[in-house]
């Protein structure tokens, strides 16, 4: 009987349970998670065969562990989680960013275990093992970044585990992926936190008024920035250099449309935004994203009646 | 009869069209577009009584005339447009910059005239006569912003207009329409646009890589970076002074959470990432966006079946 071992009961961590407790019946699904309140939800749910609150037992007992925690405690964990795994046994993780994390884990782990990292570039706004669902990966991307030293044929086992959850997976280097995620979805996040950051602290205009007018735009800002803050703080402190690389792209670039906003050059504007536009229909024609006007959420049904907005 | 002209049938004065056709069936709707082939195609569909080719005759005909056409295009046009209205007629709009828009207007308008400034703050990505639908406007917001002259009975002509077509309507001067929505609309729009540019002129990531891992939160900014060309560019610079002082704000809030991830200082990212959160749940409990995961949009199915992402 395979044992995989799942740390951290999350989003991820509980998506993935939900998944691999119907796809792979046959398995012993152990999980960790140091919230006491975590651990009595996945029970409450049934997610796992066995919850503990001992970080080595269910480090020790896995064929596969897989890491669905933070960053950063990754990184502060690392000796104590290398050095928790049976040998033959094959480390993974879902971090959205690798090479921090690599170097890490690397440092500590004995020559016995195997690591294959990897990062699903899948997720929602919310967190917790309730906001995990089947599916989550269904069609989604699954990057494995292997490391010199990774067998090829467990970098195969994880590859197989991420497609039979329905992911495509690619495998590239943790420093390609660094600065991949850094474009599709760091500077994403940190643009659309500082963006409701900054309309909430302004005078002129009140936080209410924010709100009621948010359908023009903002709002579609506020889905993000209501991600998992812990998660997000370790992503940024982890990735410090590909995320400022993109960042000062992005400045500068902003700073062009500043300048032809301030001296009417219309004509720039309209090229960039003719551009941009090609880039939507290639991000639905590659299905990362519903055709639907509005992501289609106006023609769902709202789960509370309303006559007024 | 009453005679309703709408200026310009593109996404927002098609949907005006659909709604008042089946709202006020009593009322005489006449239409003017620039373009033949939106007229074919709104005579095609069947959205008003009367399409015509001749501005002057929807303008002089209407008892309400609704400006649905881009800033730039009323700037430039405002002078025939005031003249041609009868005596008697209410002028509106539906832009998304009031005090361009009313300077240029109140320059040439007859006394006889009366002008309601208004702006839905409501649309999609998509533009054009079929982008339009039916309860575009329901519950959202339009804001009217009168000025002096203004005749308190025309202003509730119009508000009960939008009213009829769904939305709740609010008053405020044309300077503070234009700073809430360079908050609300415009800013967000321009980051999108410049996120989308960004990614897509790197050197180090494809524009292949950028579309497949875009579901990391990239893919959320193209949707608004599809919006229609013309209309963005003669936003921006029909609105440049609240624009430029918001973008200053954000550029500086950018620039502290940049120092903040070069110097490690977890705390900053973390309170703020807390802060925004909140907002996130104001938004979704005045009922201005779904609170489904990833706006609800992986529950819907997808139009084209796909095995493979």
């Amino acid at each position: 009987m395979r044992k995989i071992s799942l740390i951290g009961l999350g989003l991820i961590g509980s998506s993935m349970a939900r998944d691999i407790k119907a796809i792979y019946p046959d398995d012993h699904l152990i999980a960790y998670d140091s919230n006491p309140e975590v651990r009595a939800r996945v029970q409450e749910l049934g997610l796992v065969d066995l919850m503990t609150d001992r970080l080595e037992e269910a480090l020790k007992a896995g064929d596969i562990v897989i890491l669905c925690i933070p960053p950063s405690e990754i990184v502060t964990h690392a000796d104590k989680i290398a050095r928790a795994l049976k040998p033959g046994a094959i480390l993974s993780d879902v971090s959205s960013v690798k090479r921090s994390v690599i170097e890490a884990i690397s440092a500590h782990l004995p020559e016995s275990v195997h690591f294959v990292p990897a990062h699903p570039v899948s997720g929602t706004e919310n967190s917790g093992p309730d906001a995990g669902h089947r599916d989550l990966f269904r069609d989604r991307w699954c990057i494995i970044t292997p490391v010199d030293r990774t067998c090829p044929e467990k970098v195969a086992t994880i590859r197989t585990l991420w497609e039979d959850l329905g992911s495509e997976v690619e495998q590239m280097t943790p420093e390609h992926h660094d600065i991949v995620l850094a474009v599709t979805s760091h500077i994403p996040h940190l643009i659309a936190y500082t963006i409701v950051g900054t309309a909430n602290d302004l005078e002129s205009v009140t936080r209410s008024e924010v709100i009621k007018y948010s359908a023009g735009g903002f709002r579609d800002f506020t889905r993000i920035a209501a991600s998992d803050p812990t998660m997000w703080r370790d992503i940024f402190l982890n990735n410090k250099d590909a995320v400022l690389e993109v960042l000062q792209r992005f400045s500068e670039d902003l700073t062009a449309l500043q300048r032809a906003i301030r001296w009417g050059d219309g004509a720039t504007l309209f090229d960039l935004f003719t551009r941009t536009r090609a880039i939507r229909r290639s991000v639905i024609a590659a299905h990362q994203d519903t055709e639907l006007d509005n992501f289609g959420r106006d023609q769902l049904s709202d789960p509370q009646p309303k006559s007024k907005p």
